[in-house]
Formats: structure tokens, C-alpha cells, sequence
């Protein structure tokens, strides 16, 4: 089985500056282009480290991909040691400087001087044109193994991958052993809880690999096989096991599955919010097209709010607390009512780190879903700072949610 | 001045599973502490690729901090892999084992026999307890060298490195020299431009690290040295030339800002959101205490909700489209009268990928800022998928906001 090695180059990298999203994309995108990533590397813009770097890749691996280092500006210096480690010289792209000319002039400016570096490429490389932004990249081939080198831009490395370098990948590493591949996501259980479930007999005598990752407020299960029907059979398993607390076997969000409930059953959501200021709402939206099933969320951050335009009783809160069961059950049916829904959720709680007390600790959350039939609560406590609060509370409401769809 | 190596271990970063946030997080910290971190590997969880990225470390760094893999399931064995590497075997941590006793009892359940790997480290080592999970941490000090195992889930991780690792690599490594860094955020300008700002004297005849990193809607941009004064002198030149660009030098979001502006000029704010689906909202509550500012969010994303709810005249919306400067106006307006506040702020556009025009293109936004002086209205075409357009509509909704609280 081929074998590859992601290089992300920048100094931004390695003090904390940049997320590194580029390593987990193409992760993803290799490995279901059935490629082992066995190695990672990240260094700064160093020729020597840059050097050393991609000496010891090209022991470990057939390809590899290295990102980061192609801009303008004189830090980015990525071109320069890839073609000192193939000992050659730069070359100039006709092709990609006339595009970076005609991307400036499309913004109505003219290209700066330093752009024209942009065009440059090592002697033995082949050019691989930037459509979506002005770094040149390129890939050399050598003894069977493949460099693909890309600008460090997430959408340009997205759309050039997409693009051009998955097929030149295909066509290069033609021997790549079948496998498939299993995702459980489930919400609800500990990692813990989850491998007791299983039982030891879930792992005796069949091959496959597998994996368990804990997230925030989720545990996803990632299963790899060789054997098709061992997939199936594992499958169904999983969803003996676990039951409901499993919400999607095929790498569908939440909010996708929420969505083609809604569309199906022909229903309509509208949610009020307090500590999530938003959040619940922006992962209600995550699919396009969710403005068949979402009416809209008030994000009543005040008291004020809550009573004066949700209808909240302003004795309720005072009685109760804005942060009570009986609040957040008054939030989902008031929304529901007012935007004219067939179903509402709400969201109350302490995000902190701040405004806890004893009795009503910060990371306390009530979630309530209301339709014509009901209107529940349910009572949660996260751990964790403020934001990663306000994310667990509103994956919980969006588990909560599809829970109750599946019911109806 | 010593170096630094991040050992990031699991299947699951390379495979694309998980975003590699823990490395991010050292990155940040061990700079912040004056140590250069120079490289970053990750590995998946096999014992000759975790002693070859470990050997390999050892050559290249004075501190080693290696994460992920001590967990409970079979899956983990990075706690084996480092005792291997020192030639030792493993002992058993008394303490921490209570300590696992003792999180689950709170829990009330029993600690499920798997657990009990967790309190196990290398004969070497030395135990980090760990109060916030049940993954006992270690560490080793070998020639002068210190190794650092820290269990990979984020909260457990950054809660030890604060509590304990900070201190323990500060004692080991005395000999640390001072560093003076500065950080400018800016919006509005391209990378390139803002190189062509600062022209070619800016970097001649001086001694400092410049960095410049472009994130979607925004440039970052890091200075280090080891002159104070230097810094001083930098960053007056940075103000002038980048003008009101620069909207911080001390790494504050632009959410902080807002709050800080907000409450002193005592003005609250209230949003009306369209394509971005409450995301505006969730960034202005991300500061804790944003209740004293904020009163809410009517996140209008059906048109029916828009005109019943919000008062926007069905004709405008009929007439010029939910996405036009109109409507945006109107929705501003609407919002800051209807929840009685100094500033209204809206955004309406197409996110995608569907709904576009050839008039009125994915990517097409508006952003309405209202106040008892003015209504303005802000048209921008953003580049990039659903949630590259929604991110920077709302990226650009705070700096607007920001920009019209600083000229008041």
C-alpha cells in the first residue's frame, strides 16, 4: 500500500499562530484515496529545517505533500529549498503569470512586483496552475515517488486538490489495495462506556482496524476493513450495541440529519436561544437549503428580551431564575407559538465563567423541545470554559432534537 | 535558547478524523515561554513509528512535549512506546489510581477494569497527576532533556499544562532569553498590499522576526525581538502606515473590542441576521459579560419572518429582493427599534452554494449598521464555500461595527 507524508511549512505553524487545518484535510482526502498517512511533519521557514525536513519524508514515504512557504512575501521561501533539494534551479511560468496579472486586474489593481515570484517553479517540477489565488503549485516525480508541493491558503489548497492533485495522485500510485470504512457517530456515551458495550467478543478473531475519538459532547467510532462483509456485519452490531446513542453511520452532521427529518415529515423549527447566542441557530443553518424547514431563532441574551418579545412571564423568571427548567420549557413553547413552528427548541443556561452560584453552577444548561403534543426539559452540566460550554449545549440540543424527530 | 518538539500521537489526526488542535495549543504556550518550538510530528499509534518520531525528537530538541495515546482503550499505547524507548518497563501510580476511583465514584458508576491502565507510567518517569480526567500525565529528564507525555483530550491537556507543566518546564530550563513580541490584526487589506504599506525601509537596517499570516477576512501580523524599544518603534510605524487597518496590537478579538467600545460609550446593540444564521450573534457573546452590551439577536432567516416579525415591508422585499442594500437598511433599522437599542447591525446575503444569480451571485452580501444618526448600508462579494462566506460576512459585520464605534 502506497504510503504518505504531509510537510506543512510556516513558522505561523509552529508558534501557535495557525490553526494547521491543512493537515487534517489532506489527511482526509488521501486516506480516501486509499494512502496510508503515516507521518506528519510541520517545520518553520527555514532552508536547513526545510532541508531535513523533506530528506527524512522521502525515506519515510512514496508521496509527499508539502504545503505552506509559496506566497509572496520574503519569508516564504518553499520553492527555493525544494529546488536546492533536487540541486537545480528556479524556472519561470508563462502561463501563471499571466493569470496573476489577470487576477489583479479583475480587482482593478495592478500585480505588485513581489507577485511575480509567484511564478517561479524549481527546473525539474511540473507546473500545477492556481485558478483560485496567485502561488504557483507544482509536483516533481522521482523514482517512483511523488512531490506535490501546494500553497498554504485552505481554499486554494482545497479547490487546487480538488481540482488537479487527486487525479495526478490516482494516476501515479495505481496499486492501492481496496478497503472499506466504517463511521459511527454517537453522543451520549463515554468512550468508556462504549468499549464496555461492545464486549471484548466485538474484537475476538476478525481483522479490522478501529478507532474511538472522543469529542466535545461526542464519540466517533472509525472502523477499516478489508473485507466488505465484515463492514456490514460490524455495522449492525454497532447498532445493536449502542442503540440511539449511534446518529449516523455515514459521516452526516447533525444538522444534515435534522434537516431530511424536517423535510420529510414536513416540519418546521424555529429555536430561541440564551447562552449559545446563535451557536444552535449557525449549526441549524449548516446545510444549504435549510431555509425549507427554518423559520428563525431569537437569541433573547437579556431578560428583557425574553419577556418583552418572547413572552416569557416576567414573574416566571423572577420566581425561577432565567437559568430553570421552567424558563427554558416557557422559551421553546413561547418561539414555537410566536414564529408559528411545528416545532421549538430552546436553550437556557450559566456559559460562565462568571454568573455561577452554588445551587446553579456555571455549565449548567436546560435545553426544552416543544410541539403540539409536548413540551419538555432536560437538565445538563458541562464542563469546561465558557465556549466549550456553549458547544456542548448546543450539540446537545441538536442530539436532543434528532432524538425527538426520530420518535415521531 | 532551547528548542522544542511537538510529538502528536493517533491514527485519528492522520486519517483526517480530528483536527489537530492540541498542537496549536503547545505551539502558543511553550512560545509564550521563550522557547523555540522547531518542529511538530505526528505518528499514528504503532510502537516502531512512535520510537522512530521519538528518536528522531531527541536528536533534533532540548524539551519534548508527546501527546495522545494514554488513553484506556487497546488502541493507545504511547505509555508502553516511551517506557520501550527508555529500555524500562512500567509501574503503577497509586495516587492517580485513587483519583480514577474517585471521578467515577462522583459519577456514580464504578470504574470500568480498563481504566486502571491509566494509572500506569514508565519506571523512568516521573507522575503528572491529572485532576481533570483519568489519563495519568509524566515526565522524564534524561542529559539534560526533558520529555513531557500529556493525555490528548484538549481540556485535560491545557488544564495540566497550566496547572503543572508551565512551572515544571520553566525550573528545568533557567536559561531562557527575553523575547519581545508584538501583534497587529487587520482587516480590510490584502497581505500583499500591506507589505507595499510598509515599503522596503521598514524591514532594512533592524534586527526582528516579521511574520504575516492571512486568515479568511483577515491579516495577522507578528513581530518579535529582542529590543524593547525596538518594538515600541514598530509599532508606531505600523499605526501610521496600516491606519485604522490595525484594529489591535494586543491579540484581542474584535468581539473584546466592540465589548470594551459598547461599554463605555454605554450603548447596547442588538442584531437582525439572515445568511449568517446567528453566527454574528454567537461571536458577539463570546466575550463573557456581553449581557451588560448585548440584548439580542433576531435571527430572520425565512422572509415570513422578516416581515412579520422583524417589520420589514413585504413590498421592499417583493420590490428589491431579501438580499439588496434595502432590505439590509430596513432590517437594521427594524431590529434596533424593535429591541430598543442605541445600534441595530444586520446582515442579509446568498451563502451557497444554491440561490445565486447572475445579478446577485453566491457570495453577495449586505451588512446595514444603524444608529439615531444614520442607517448605512455595505456591499461585498466574499469567495469560498457556504461557510467560508457566512464566516467572513460575519468576520466583516464586527469590524464595520467596530470601525463606526471608533468615530463616534
Amino acid at each position: 500500500m502506497p504510503t504518505c507524508e504531509l510537510v506543512t511549512i510556516g513558522s505561523e505553524l509552529l508558534n501557535g499562530s495557525v490553526l494547521n487545518t491543512n493537515a487534517q484535510f489532506l489527511s482526509r482526502q488521501v486516506t480516501d484515496l486509499h494512502i496510508d498517512v503515516i507521518h506528519q511533519s510541520s517545520c518553520r521557514d527555514r532552508e536547513e529545517e526545510i532541508l531535513g525536513t523533506l530528506s527524512l519524508a522521502f525515506k519515510r514515504a512514496d508521496l509527499i505533500v508539502v504545503t505552506g512557504g509559496l506566497g509572496p512575501t520574503p519569508d516564504d521561501i518553499t520553492r527555493e529549498a525544494i529546488a536546492k533539494f533536487f540541486r537545480c534551479g528556479l524556472k519561470f511560468d508563462q502561463h501563471q503569470y499571466r493569470h496573476i496579472v489577470y487576477h489583479f486586474r479583475v480587482r482593478r489593481r495592478m500585480p505588485p512586483f513581489m507577485t511575480r515570484r509567484e511564478a517561479y517553479l524549481p527546473e525539474v517540477a511540473k507546473p500545477l496552475l492556481n485558478r483560485f489565488g496567485i502561488a504557483l503549485g507544482f509536483y516533481v516525480s522521482k523514482n517512483g515517488r511523488l512531490l506535490i508541493a501546494l500553497p498554504g491558503v485552505p481554499i486554494e489548497l482545497e479547490r487546487m486538490f480538488k481540482a488537479k492533485v487527486k487525479k495526478l495522485i490516482l494516476q501515479t500510485f495505481k496499486n492501492r489495495p481496496r478497503f472499506y470504512t466504517l463511521e459511527a457517530r454517537t453522543s451520549g456515551l463515554y468512550e468508556t462506556q462504549i468499549i464496555k458495550k461492545l464486549g471484548s467478543s466485538f474484537f475476538k478473531a476478525r481483522t479490522f482496524e478501529f478507532g474511538i475519538y472522543p469529542e466535545l459532547g461526542e464519540v466517533a467510532i472509525r472502523i477499516k476493513a478489508r473485507d466488505r462483509r465484515l463492514i456490514a456485519v460490524l455495522r449492525r452490531e454497532l447498532a445493536e450495541k449502542l442503540g440511539d446513542a449511534v446518529y449516523s453511520f455515514k459521516g452526516k452532521t447533525l444538522s444534515d440529519l435534522i434537516g431530511e427529518k424536517l423535510t420529510v415529515q414536513k416540519k418546521t423549527l424555529a429555536c430561541a436561544e440564551s447562552c449559545t447566542g446563535g451557536l444552535l441557530a449557525r449549526h441549524i443553518t449548516d446545510p444549504p437549503g435549510a431555509s425549507r424547514y427554518f423559520q428563525g431563532s431569537l437569541v433573547a441574551y437579556s431578560n428583557q428580551l425574553k419577556v418583552n418579545h418572547l413572552g416569557v412571564p416576567k414573574a416566571l423568571i423572577k420566581q425561577c431564575g432565567a437559568v430553570s427548567p421552567e424558563v427554558a420549557r416557557a422559551m421553546a413553547k413561547a418561539v414555537r407559538l410566536k414564529y408559528d413552528t411545528a416545532i421549538g427548541i430552546s436553550v437556557t443556561g450559566i456559559a460562565g465563567p462568571a454568573g455561577g452560584t452554588k445551587r446553579k453552577p456555571a455549565g449548567l444548561v436546560y435545553i426544552g423541545i416543544s410541539d403540539l403534543r409536548k413540551n419538555n426539559v432536560f437538565r445538563f452540566r458541562f464542563l469546561g470554559d465558557r465556549q466549550k460550554v456553549r458547544v456542548q449545549a448546543a450539540r446537545k440540543a441538536l442530539f436532543l432534537l434528532w432524538q425527538w424527530l426520530q420518535k415521531r
